[in-house]
C-alpha cells in the first residue's frame, strides 16, 4: 500500500540520484494568479521519470538486482530506468519499437542501458519485454502503475510543500497517472486543503474519460504533440488514486500546448516538451479555478525533438504576426517584383522566401502569383504592409 | 575604488531584487572536463544585468532617487534598469533607437520604464539620453563602465564560490566587460588560483583586441548573432580590471555560438541568447586549457528573439543531418514525382517542402529540377536515401 512513509523514504533514497529543482516564479504566464513552475525539465535525464524508476530499482532485492531490469519505452521512462540502473550498478534492458527516434535511442544508450530494437509498434516492444523478463528473470519496471514508482514521483509533492508551504493549488500533467498519483497522495495526506488538478491533452484523454465515466476504458488511438502523455489506458492503481485524491481533470488543445511551449521559451527561457507544458497551458488558458491563488505547475519534462520545436516556433510566429504569408496576383511583366520588394522594404518587412508561380487556371492568361513569406513585427505591421501594397494597385489573394 | 566589501554589500542589497540561480551540471557539453553552468538566463529579466543596475540604483542618494534614472539600451541593460528602478520605487527612462525590436520595447515598458524612442541608431539614442540627463538631472546608468555596476555583477563570483569552492576555472562572456570585471575581481581577491577566462564573439572582439594591443581601441563595426556583447569599445575601468585579473580571452565563431545555443536547448533544456552561449561555445570547442578541470560557464542571458532561435535550429538541423536539401534533375514526364516520393518514403524520409522548377538554361529542354527539403535521421540516413535515388536512375545535382 502507498504510504507517506514510503514517499519520505523515496525522498531520502533519491538524494544521490536526482538533482534539486527549485521552484521558479513565472508571473507573465497568467496575471490573475501567482504562477510558479516546478521545473522537472531541468531534472537529470530531462524529466521526473528518474524519480520513480530510481526508487523502484533501489528497493529491489539483491537477487533481483543481480538479474537486472527491463522496461519498454521510447521516451523519458527509458532514460530514467537506464540512469537509475547505472547509478545502482545493475544491468538494464530497454525494448524500443524500431521506429523510435534515433535521438532517444542514443540517449538511452548513453545512460548505460542495453537497447533492444523490436520490429513494430509500442505493443510489440512491450510483448518482447515481457517475453525477455519471463525468459531471463529480469524485473519489469512499469512506467506508472507501480507503488514504488508512484512513491518516487510523489517526492515532487514533498519538495513543493517544503519550499512553498502556502501553495494553494498544484497542476500536474497526466499520461498514465503515476506522477499525479504520487504528488496528490503526498499533498493531500499532509495538507488536504491544497487543490490538485490534472491536465491531459484533448487528443489523449484516457484518465479524463475514466474519471468521468467511473471506470477504466481503453482509447482506440491517441494523437497529440505531447507524446510523453499519449497513453491509451490509465493504470489500476493510478485510476484509484486519481479518483480519490485529484480535485479535477481538464484537457487542453494542441494549439494551447504549442502556445505554452512557446511562452515557456520566451518568458522563462526554458524548453518544455508537450507533455511538460500541458499544466502551464491549463493555467494560461484559464481552464482551472485558480484566480487569485498561488499555483505551482509541474513542468514534467523537456525532451522535445528540435524538429518539433522548430514547428512550434514557426506556428507561434505566424499566430503572433511575426511572420506572414502573402500571395499577390501580378501581371507577368517586368518591374512587378521590384515594385513589390520596394514597398515591403519601405515598410520595414523582411522577405525570407519568394515563390513565383504562373499559369493557374483561375488566373488571367498573363497573370501569375507571387507567394512571399515575410518577417514582420506584429499584426499592425502586417496590415501596414498589405495596405501599402493594395494602395499601389496590387491584388492580394 | 572597487573593493571586495562593495561586492559583499551588493550581494546583501540584491537579495530582494534578484533570484538565486543555482549551478547546473552539464556533463554532455564536453566530456574532457566537468562543466557546470551559472544560469543567469533564468535570472529575473532574463539576464545578469539586473544585478549591476540594481546595486547602482540602490546606492543613489535620496535626491538622486527623487529625480530618477536614465539609460540607453535596446537590450538586457534596459530591462535591468527598468526592473531595479521599479523595485526601488523610482522613475526610469530608457532611450531606444527606433529600429529596436518591438518585443524588447514591450518588455522594457512592462518592467515599469518610460520608453523614449529616438530616431536613428544606438549613438543617437545615447546622445539623446545624455541630453535628457543634462536637462532634467536624471542619473545616467552606464551599462558596464561604472564601479557600482561592476560590483553588482561581481556577486556572481561570490555565488559560484559559495556553491562550489573547488572550482578550477570560470568562463565569462565579454561585451563591454562589466560582468567579467566584477566576477574576476571577486574570485581573484578571494582565491587567486582560480582561472578566469573571457570569451568574445569573433565578430566583435573589442576587449580581445584591447588586451592584445595593450590599449583601448574602437571597432568600426561589429557583426554577430550575440547582439548582447556586440560592443565597439571596452570601458576604461573594465579594460583596467580585465588587464589585471583575467587570465586569457578567446573568441568564438558564429557557427560555434549557434552550436552552443542548440546544445543548451537539447541537452540542458535551456534557452540562451548568443551572448550567453559564448562561454559554453568556448568550452565545447576546446578553446581553453580546461581539460580535466571543474569549470563554470556563466550563461549570462536568455533574451533571444524566437525568429533567430528558429534560424539557429534550422541551421543546426541541417548541420547534424536531421534535415537535408536535395535537388534532383528530372525528365519532365508523368510519374517522376511519384517515383521519387515512393523511394524517399520507403527509406523513411519525410518530405517537408517541394519545389518543381523548369527551363533552367543548363538543363535539358525537357528537363527540370525538383528541389526537396526532407526530415531525416542523420547523415547515414541521407546517404541511404540518395543512394536509393541514384540506384533508381535519378540524377542528383
Amino acid at each position: 500500500m502507498l504510504t507517506l512513509d514510503k514517499i519520505y523514504h523515496a525522498a531520502f533514497v533519491l538524494r544521490d540520484v536526482i538533482r534539486p529543482t527549485a521552484l521558479i516564479s513565472a508571473p507573465e504566464l497568467n496575471h490573475d494568479c501567482q504562477v510558479y513552475l516546478k521545473p522537472e525539465n531541468l531534472q537529470v535525464t530531462g524529466s521526473f521519470k528518474v524519480r520513480g524508476s530510481g526508487y523502484k530499482i533501489s528497493q529491489l532485492t539483491e537477487e533481483e538486482k543481480a538479474r537486472g531490469v527491463i522496461a519498454c519505452s521510447a521516451g523519458n521512462h527509458a532514460q530514467g530506468v537506464a540512469l537509475a540502473a547505472t547509478k545502482y550498478g545493475i544491468k538494464s534492458l530497454i525494448c524500443l519499437p524500431d521506429g523510435a527516434p534515433i535521438s532517444k535511442v542514443e540517449a538511452t544508450k548513453r545512460y548505460g542501458a542495453e537497447v533492444v530494437m523490436v520490429e513494430g509498434v509500442y505493443d510489440d516492444a512491450y510483448n518482447r519485454a515481457v517475453q525477455l523478463r519471463d525468459e531471463h528473470g529480469y524485473t519489469f519496471i512499469h512506467p506508472f502503475d507501480d507503488e514504488n514508482v508512484i512513491a518516487g514521483q510523489g517526492t515532487i509533492g514533498l519538495e513543493i510543500l517544503d519550499e512553498m508551504d502556502d501553495v494553494d493549488a498544484v497542476v500536474v500533467p497526466i499520461g498514465g497517472g503515476g506522477l499525479i498519483s504520487g504528488v496528490a497522495f503526498a499533498l493531500k495526506s499532509l495538507r488536504p486543503d491544497i487543490k490538485v488538478y490534472g491536465v491531459q491533452a484533448a487528443g489523449a484523454p484516457s484518465m479524463f474519460n475514466a474519471i468521468r465515466d467511473g471506470k477504466i476504458e481503453r482509447l482506440d488511438s491517441v494523437s497529440t504533440i505531447a507524446d510523453g502523455i499519449a497513453v491509451k489506458e490509465p493504470g489500476e492503481h493510478t485510476f484509484e488514486l486519481c479518483s480519490q485524491y485529484v480535485d479535477e481533470i481538464v484537457t487542453v488543445s494542441e494549439d494551447e500546448i504549442s502556445s505554452a511551449i512557446l511562452a515557456l521559451m520566451e518568458q522563462q527561457k526554458m524548453i518544455a516538451e508537450g507533455a511538460g507544458a500541458v499544466s502551464v497551458a491549463a493555467v494560461m488558458f484559464n481552464k482551472l479555478p485558480v484566480q487569485g491563488k498561488k499555483v505551482v505547475c509541474v513542468v514534467s519534462g523537456g525532451n522535445i525533438d528540435v524538429t518539433i520545436l522548430s514547428r512550434v516556433i514557426s506556428r507561434g510566429l505566424l499566430k503572433s504576426g511575426r511572420t506572414c504569408n502573402l500571395c499577390i496576383e501580378l501581371m507577368d511583366k517586368p518591374g512587378q517584383l521590384r515594385d513589390v520588394s520596394r514597398i515591403i522594404s519601405d515598410c520595414g518587412g523582411n522577405v525570407i522566401s519568394v515563390h513565383h508561380e504562373r499559369a493557374s487556371e483561375t488566373a488571367d492568361i498573363n497573370g501569375c502569383y507571387l507567394r512571399l513569406v515575410l518577417e514582420t513585427r506584429n499584426y499592425d505591421h502586417i496590415n501596414e504592409i498589405t495596405a501599402a501594397l493594395v494602395k499601389a494597385g496590387f491584388k492580394l489573394v
